[in-house]
């Protein structure tokens, strides 16, 4: 064991063994968003925001972060309006880890689907140089994947300050892009979402483009594949993408007016902190601890403007 | 901020700057399963396995963990006895959270299954004191919801060593008995699978008595309920349960031979490195760190004898 692993040790026993201040009053997340102002919401930007169509009312509604990832996000968007991922399909699906879809015939040069100003590869986007101008809300929690992880635009997030590089990280719900060993064999033809217990290994090692802010459930249910890896054995166990859009290409009646709330507000710290330490009559043993993908990141129809005043 | 935060983040810093030694001969998980010996698995005590039948194929296995919850478990072999949960359902799927099953007239005594020699309400048992005779296989890395973690007879646990108590852990897969805000106020007739990203929040909040070690999937694509906490709006969108039954009172033909990973040993040891530290040529940044949740506990069927020699 080494000495740094034992003085983790050392401190997390101390950490874990801090009583909860009890005699406090107990807000709970939902006490908290109730009493939260419409400043403390923010709407999602419709160039930001894909519409994954699986038919019927399965549809999956993901918010893209260029900040992270500008040239990979660019890319997405050039394959979204080529209409690249319409009629293809989710190619696996890995019980407590990510479901994955693209072409079945990528690789394959004369049966795959053509690019036309999209590109197939691009430089990896796994980490951003960041400067003084990245918000970021540090959490107050330590993190063993990173030497400081928190909130950025929205997003779960790990940065290095000494490197000064900031990346977003695996939790529940992440859009990632699927490449090969080289770390610049892709470009966001073959894309994943995570659909299980956090696999924060793969922070760093591979470019994430956004989060699934609603919809979640279409993805995550999907009948697990059999073969290696959770790949589909048989195409017609494939499920079909009707389209995915940009939610600004859509008429307005479609539109949802999505909102998240805003990760760099007292709000946002308040629930952080009832998540915590949870002081509702349930809870024995507040944990007084959070990982960051624990942390609930909330979403809403945006409220009548009527209702709100 | 306090000083233990304070400390914590300064000590989890210079670990996640600390470098991986490279030049290390990569050995993969697959790798060390492949070489481990018949000695490093154990065979799955039929009395303590059960089989969950949801129709069809939809066979889900779960481990009963007595060691933890001694009187739990026997009040649910009790229960098991009396064919309690045969023709119930599963009542509850909450996304990235977890699954519930039990009678859905639960509290109206007038509507509620009657139990005959199986307890309604027991003592909790959130957490277990400890000798030195508890197995504990002590995970190398820290975390934040324990002062110690690590594995006890297969399954992922925490441990207070000044308090002796030993206590399992919430991961993807474990099984837990749902209980009112009292915490003496349930038996094991309400029970629940985690299917999302670990709630490590909730333990030693809740008595856990097993986890799944296959048929995982026919649990986590459950259609998610759309009432509050994921609960279904309508009967007929519950999921029957068929039986369930231990395994030691199927017909042979019937009983699958299951054989898990020993936690005790140096192979389990080295499978957890390699889960630390991914060194095949995928990761370009290997973490240097594990949580506990994400460390895989192998289950395969008992290899044939003959093959073995």
């Amino acid at each position: 064991m080494s000495l740094h692993t034992l003085m983790l040790l050392a401190t997390l026993q101390l950490a874990a063994a801090e009583p909860v201040a009890l005699g406090k009053p107990a807000l709970t997340m939902q006490d908290i968003l109730t009493a939260s102002s419409a400043a403390d919401w923010r709407d999602v930007d419709a160039t930001r925001l894909l519409r994954m169509d699986l038919g019927g009312e399965r549809k999956v509604w993901i918010e893209l972060a260029p900040s992270f990832a500008p040239a990979h996000v660019k890319n997405i968007k050039a394959m979204l309006a080529e209409r690249y991922f319409d009629g293809l399909a989710i190619l696996r699906s890995q019980d407590n880890f990510v479901v994955q879809w693209g072409d079945p015939d990528a690789g394959d040069a004369a049966k795959q689907r053509p690019l036309k100003k999209a590109k197939r590869t691009l430089k990896a986007e796994f980490t951003h140089s960041y400067d003084n101008t990245l918000a970021f809300t540090v959490l107050p929690d330590a993190d063993g994947f990173a030497p400081e992880v928190g909130f950025s635009e929205g997003f779960p997030a790990g940065r290095d300050p000494q490197r000064k590089q900031a990346w977003l990280a695996h939790c529940y719900g992440t859009l990632g892009v699927g490449r090969d060993t080289d770390s610049d064999s892709a470009g966001g033809a073959e894309l994943y979402v995570v659909t299980g217990h956090a696999p924060r290994q793969l922070d760093r090692n591979i470019t994430v483009v956004g989060r699934v802010i609603r919809g979640m459930e279409w993805l995550s249910t999907l009948p697990r594949g059999t073969a290696a890896l959770g790949f589909y054995e048989k195409p017609e166990q494939r499920t079909p993408i009707v389209s995915i859009r940009l939610a600004s290409e859509l008429v307005v009646a479609e539109r949802p007016k999505l909102q998240v709330l805003r990760t760099d507000t007292p709000t946002f710290s308040a629930l952080i902190e009832a998540r915590r330490n949870r002081l509702d009559d349930w809870y024995k043993v507040p944990a007084g601890y959070i990982d960051l993908c624990s942390v609930p990141i909330p979403v809403r129809d945006q409220p009548n403007k009527m209702e709100q005043q």
